[in-house]
C-alpha cells in the first residue's frame, strides 16, 4: 500500500483563482486590497516565507507592504506600528511575522492588530471568537488543514482526530476547527506519555510539532489520514515535515506532502482573508 | 472498592475564607467589592443559583446586585445594561446568567462585559486570552474542576484526561486548563462514536454534558478519577450529576459528588474573581 498524496496545489489554485477575481473587482470599484506584513527578525526561512507571500499577493492583484522593523525592534515599537497599520484605511490585512525579538510575544503583541484586519487570526479576540463559534478569521495554517481535508472529501464527523502539538497558532486552533466539524479530538504534546500509542488510535493525525520526521510508521494506524504541518528547515536549504513520509506512506491511506501540502493553501487563505477584509471595509 | 469522595466543600471554604479577608481589607480601604448578576429568565433553577450566589457574596462581605431584566428582555436591552455596568466604577464583577431569551447568545452578548470585570470568563476576549496563555479570568466552573483536582493532589502531567462535552462555558475551557497542566486531552461530545470506549481510556474523566446519569461504570477505567460537572434538575427539586455515582463509585478511585462537588467551588471562585477585580480597580 502506498498513501494517496493530498497535494495542496490544487486547493490552493482554486482559492487563488477566486481570490484574484475578487481582488480585481474590489480594485475596479476603488478599494484595492492591501496586506501589510510586519517583520522583526533576520531569520532566513522567515524572510523566504515573507517573500513568497508578497509574490503570491502580487500575482493575485493584492498590494503587499513588507514592514521591516529590524531584528532589534522593541515590543513597544512593534505594537506601535501594528496600531498605526490598524488605523490606516488603505490597509485591510495585517500579519505579524514570527520569530519575534526576545521579550516580544506574538499572542500579546497581536492584540494591537484591529480585529477586522487580523487575517492570520493571531489576536486573542480572534481566537476566542473562533473557540466560541463566532465569526472570526482562523489562523491560516489551521484553516489550511481543514481546507485540504475538505478538498479531498475526508469525513470528520465521529472520527477520532489526534493533533500533535499545542501551539496557539496551529495545534489549539486546528483542534477547535476539528471539534466544530464533529470529530472527537485529542491534543498531544511533548509531555504526552507513549505518543505513538495515542496517535495509533487516530483516524486522522495532524502533526504540528516542529520536529522533522518525528511521526514514523509506528505512529500511524493502517489506513489513517495524515496531515503534515511541519516546516522544518533542512541543511540543504529545503523544508522537511514532521512526518517521515517514506515510512508513513506505507501505512497511511493518505498523506499531505512537505513542501506542497499545507503551505501553499495557507498562503492562499491569507490572501483570501485579506480580500474578504477589504470587501467588508468597502461595504462600510 | 469504593471511590474516595472529592468533596468541594473543603476547597470552597478555603477560597471563601481568603476571599472574605480580602473583601474586608478592600472595604476598609474604601473599595467595597461589588458583583452584578444580570438575569433575563424566569427559569427556576437559575433563580435558585442566583440567590445562592447572592447569599454567598453577602456572607463574604461582597455586595451583590441582581439586575433582573425579565424573561422578555431583548438582546439589545441586555447588551445596553452590560455596557452600563461595565462603565460603572462601583461594580467590579459582572455575570450574565443563563438561560437567555430566544435570539440572545451568551458568547455574543458577553462581548459587552468589560474584560477586567468578566469574572466568569464569558467574553470571547477572556476565552481567547485563556487559550493563548495570557492572564484572564477563566470560566468559574472550568477553574473549579482544576481547583478540586489540585486540592486533592491529583497529578495531571502526562495523564490522559477525557472531557465529555464541548460547551464554551465548561468543556472547551476545561480542556485548555488541563492541556496547560500537561495532560493529554481528548474532547468528546454527542457525535463521538462509542463514547464508553473513549472515556474508558482516561485517567481523569470530566463529565460536562448535561445528561443525568449518562456516565455509568462501563464508561470508567478501574482506578480513574471522575469529576462530575452536571447539574441536572430532578423532579423532586434536587440536583443530579452527569455521573451515575452508585455504579461509578465501584470502579473509580475518586469521584466528585453532586451536589457538593464542583458547584460550591464555582461560587467561591466567582467571589474570588470579584475581589481580585476590585483589588486591581483599587490599584489603578
Amino acid at each position: 500500500m502506498s498513501a494517496t498524496v493530498l497535494s495542496g496545489k490544487e486547493p490552493a489554485a482554486a482559492i487563488r483563482a477566486e481570490t484574484s477575481a475578487e481582488a480585481a473587482e474590489l480594485t475596479a470599484a476603488g478599494t484595492p486590497p492591501k496586506l501589510a506584513v510586519v517583520v522583526a527578525t533576520a531569520d532566513e526561512s522567515s524572510a523566504w516565507y515573507v517573500r513568497s507571500i508578497a509574490r503570491s499577493a502580487e500575482k493575485a492583484g493584492i498590494a503587499c507592504d513588507i514592514v521591516d522593523l529590524g531584528a532589534d525592534a522593541t515590543a513597544g515599537a512593534i505594537r506601535e506600528r501594528l496600531s498605526g497599520l490598524s488605523a490606516d484605511d488603505a490597509v485591510h490585512g495585517i500579519i505579524l511575522q514570527t520569530p519575534l525579538p526576545a521579550g516580544a510575544a506574538l499572542e500579546d503583541l497581536a492584540s494591537a492588530i484591529a480585529f477586522e484586519k487580523d487575517v492570520d487570526g493571531a489576536a486573542p479576540l480572534s481566537l476566542g471568537r473562533l473557540v466560541a463559534g463566532l465569526p472570526a478569521f482562523a489562523p491560516a495554517t489551521a484553516e489550511a488543514v481543514m481546507a485540504i481535508l475538505d478538498h479531498y472529501g475526508i469525513e470528520l464527523t465521529g472520527r477520532h482526530a489526534v493533533v500533535v502539538g499545542r501551539s496557539t497558532v496551529v495545534g489549539k486552533p486546528v483542534a477547535h476547527l476539528l471539534l466544530d466539524r464533529n470529530a472527537t479530538v485529542t491534543v498531544c504534546h511533548s509531555r504526552t506519555v507513549d505518543l505513538a500509542a495515542v496517535t495509533s488510535t487516530a483516524d486522522v493525525v495532524v502533526a504540528a510539532v516542529g520536529r522533522a520526521g518525528l511521526i514514523t510508521a509506528e505512529y500511524v494506524r493502517p489506513g489513517a489520514v495524515v496531515v503534515d504541518v511541519g516546516t522544518n528547515p533542512t541543511e540543504d536549504g529545503g523544508l522537511a515535515g514532521d512526518v517521515d513520509a517514506a515510512s508513513v506512506a506505507e501505512r497511511a491511506s493518505a498523506l499531505t506532502p512537505v513542501p506542497g501540502g499545507v503551505g501553499p493553501v495557507t498562503t492562499a487563505l491569507l490572501l483570501r482573508h485579506t480580500v474578504q477584509a477589504a470587501a467588508r471595509a468597502a461595504a462600510r
